[in-house]
């Protein structure tokens, strides 16, 4: 059969308002978030049933015609973008958007791969249940990218990584037949769990149309303290206190240096700096409650002024209002989006908890002796040992220069992380990106990304409110 | 190579101590834990190090000689039993007994197969942690079994299953060689999970022998309570509210039948009935914090409060000392031994945690229309939709007659599984109990067994203690 005659068989399966071969509207499925990568393809098909994905991919094992599955397209790594060559098809999910089952009793809620992770938080947060998955893209990414993805985020210090939230799934498998995994059963001993083999598979050994995910009773009370310390071995013994004293209710843990934060303030308005004086280090954590009387914001002032009478904390507020929390959060935000400023090499690494600081002082000395005046920029989810070990260029350095030694200094990082015995990719996935080492990030425009990252609106600091200052501090 | 051969290399690989082939000894190798298996060994290999292990796949290997891997040899579905025909050999772990490593930053340990759990459990303690997984075997079960068949037991409603408490583990492969996938990463998103295919993979495809896993931070407060129920339909309700109400503080939630609790009464010396008057269904709830200021105490009383208000519970008791909590749990333990008394046909299932009460009413119409008068003792870690649902034979039955019809009582009770989307082996995995269907158990002399189970110590009630009874009871 000619490839004419294939696409016409998909286009058929699909339906009229299924497919997209018109080059303006294939636009959004062909370029990644950032515009480091652009593909191009024969046809986005965008079946709206797991009938119609197994239809098509049927039609596509017998034609040999490869498939790029892509769910929101938000991945950093460059799997859901097409190759360049246009042999492929792009099989978009996001027609498959229903809820199709919330179980309150049960804590699960069985959703469709192309539901925005934002609705099935939304979803669950009507029925009084908590979706814990949260990220950056949350707001574009859809559940069966992160689910293919394994996703992490700010929440898996409490609730585990996509996988960990996941019970059951359905799978496309590469030869159009239907895997039906879908379960909500929370023990289920028969046989081997194969459902594993697809969750961060992305999507190489099937495409995944449908999960039963696990919901957690709603947070009813959460507590957000911005800390300083003076060095980052700190930063260690500060989450094990943390984590020891306050359980399965310390929810974020997150790592800021203080040069992503002088960043922030120049680059991104409407970002404060929370304490008076500078600190090279500094903590915001989150700690959450589904009680309404759960004592946390007492546990939590106890655990600071401890930490603060031994030095292990050097200063800090505890935000006093949902408002104020937002804006403490902000500063996190914010200090990725100050990145796109400069040129920056990026890393995604985990090691041990144990060894965030090792790793930290390790890299940091290796890239600084390569290149004197780089500046790393070492933040990220910390309460599960991971490092988004950026490095910002030196002030003066020409961007396209420094972009180019892209492989080189990520040999350095990685060089250490393997030593730490840890992972050269701890939530972002393999992808096009790390799949074919040495890799090489096409130069773009980053003052243009930046201008659409600012383009969204964000919380600002409402100057009538105050945050408490720590017992103890002057 | 002659297999008298085959088996002087395996000898010489394990050294002196490594071998055992004197039939008296063997014995505890070859039979089951409740005597209704008893296999045949060519030799029981005691390896003490992975690079023993690896050596001795590597001769069975290249001699086709069958291995039944080994733990401690608790398991309820034989599968670490060896088959009758004396073509296999034991490969028992108990001499890999390390524990190779404890990271409190880190909150993980590696500790080798042949560790006992009890032994886990102790050590993580030691470091001021906890290592969740408990069971009733846990003083003789070995960690590589609870891995390789993923088990459960009466923690798994807030820490999860041995999966979800596993970051790495090391394999000996089919042919002899070594996966080493022993990393303590939170976070690691570099390809598939291979790991997953040998949890749960009771052998079949490699031998574990050893495993990263997660710790905890150490209960420092626990709150047991005794709740009588005029329903099974409430169950669930209660459930949900209470697993809302106290978040990840919910530790366990096991449901007790009156059928089982007055079997107990007759057959369990020390069992007592908590409880003034009689009712149809308990439930055995323990919440636990790592705060020693937790609130726990009053947020469980609330929660009592007003579900006797709403006439959800009908009467309780929550334990006023550790040692009232061990006499609430002992009727737990009671219940289990005093069913080896009569016949019992056992299931091992579960169903999504809303349909808990549903299966059960469904299953027992189903059973005592096939046979009135038997007795159905549905209990277990419903918080996890996890029912033993056990069918003690009718008072007056032959309980040989009755054992016979096994599977024809496991038909009925599947069917309503299957019918509901469960599992017919939640936690305790396939072994060959389950491969083969039609199963058959053979009969064996339950009293024995029954007496076997009584010599080990138990708690018994101080008679100077008292219980507190629920606010607004007579």
């Amino acid at each position: 059969m000619s490839i004419a005659a294939v696409l016409e068989r998909i286009k058929a399966v699909v339906g009229p308002r299924g497919w997209i071969d018109d080059p303006s509207e294939e636009e959004p499925y062909l370029t990644e978030a950032r515009r480091l990568w652009r593909g191009a393809t024969r046809l986005v098909a965008r079946p709206a049933s797991t009938a119609e994905v197994a239809e098509v991919v049927r039609i596509c094992a017998d034609a040999r015609l490869p498939i790029v599955p892509q769910g929101g397209n938000t991945g950093l790594v460059a799997g859901g973008v097409p190759p360049e060559d246009r042999d492929s098809i792009v099989l978009a999910l996001g027609r498959m958007n229903r809820i199709r089952e919330i179980d309150p009793v049960n804590f699960t809620m069985t959703v469709e791969a192309g539901c925005i992770l934002a609705q099935v938080q939304q979803a669950a947060a009507e029925a009084d249940r908590l979706f814990p998955l949260s990220l950056g893209a949350e707001g574009s990414c859809q559940i069966g990218g992160n689910l293919s993805t394994n996703a992490g985020g700010i929440a898996v210090l409490r609730y585990g990584n996509t996988r960990e939230l996941t019970l059951g799934i359905e799978v496309v498998l590469p030869d159009g037949r239907v895997w039906d995994g879908l379960r909500g059963l929370r023990k289920d001993n028969t046989g081997y769990d194969l459902k594993q083999l697809f969750i961060g598979g992305e999507g190489t050994l099937g495409i995944i149309t449908a999960a039963t995910v696990k919901l957690f009773p709603k947070p009813r009370e959460t507590d957000t303290a911005f800390l300083a310390l003076s060095k980052v071995e700190d930063v260690m013994d500060l989450f094990a206190r943390a984590r020891a004293a306050t359980a399965d209710q310390l929810t974020a843990f997150e790592l800021i240096p203080r040069t992503a934060l002088d960043l922030a303030l120049v680059h991104s308005p409407g970002t404060i700096d929370p304490l008076a004086a500078r600190h090279p280090w500094y903590v915001l954590l989150e700690m959450s409650s589904s009680q309404t009387e759960s004592g946390l914001r007492g546990l939590l002032e106890r655990l600071l002024t401890a930490a603060l009478e031994e030095g292990l904390v050097a200063d800090g507020v505890i935000a006093e209002s949902g408002a104020q929390a937002k804006e403490l959060w902000h500063i996190r935000e914010a200090i990725v989006e100050a990145q796109l400023y400069s040129g920056s090499i990026k890393h995604d690494v985990s090691v041990p908890v144990s060894r965030v600081a090792e790793f930290i002082i390790r890299a940091t000395a290796g890239v600084s002796e390569r290149l004197p005046g780089i500046r790393p920029m070492a933040f990220g989810h910390v309460g599960d040992g991971n490092i988004h070990f950026n490095l910002t260029q030196p002030e003066s350095a020409d961007t396209a220069v420094y972009l180019a030694r892209w492989q080189e200094f990520n040999d350095i990082v990685h060089g250490v992380v393997r030593e730490l015995h840890g992972s050269i990719s701890a939530e972002h996935g393999v992808g096009r990106l790390k799949r074919d080492h040495p890799l090489q990030i096409p130069g773009r425009n980053r003052t243009d990304a930046a201008r659409e990252m600012r383009a969204r609106p964000r919380q600002h600091h409402e100057p009538g409110q105050t945050r408490q200052r720590l017992v103890g501090l002057a």
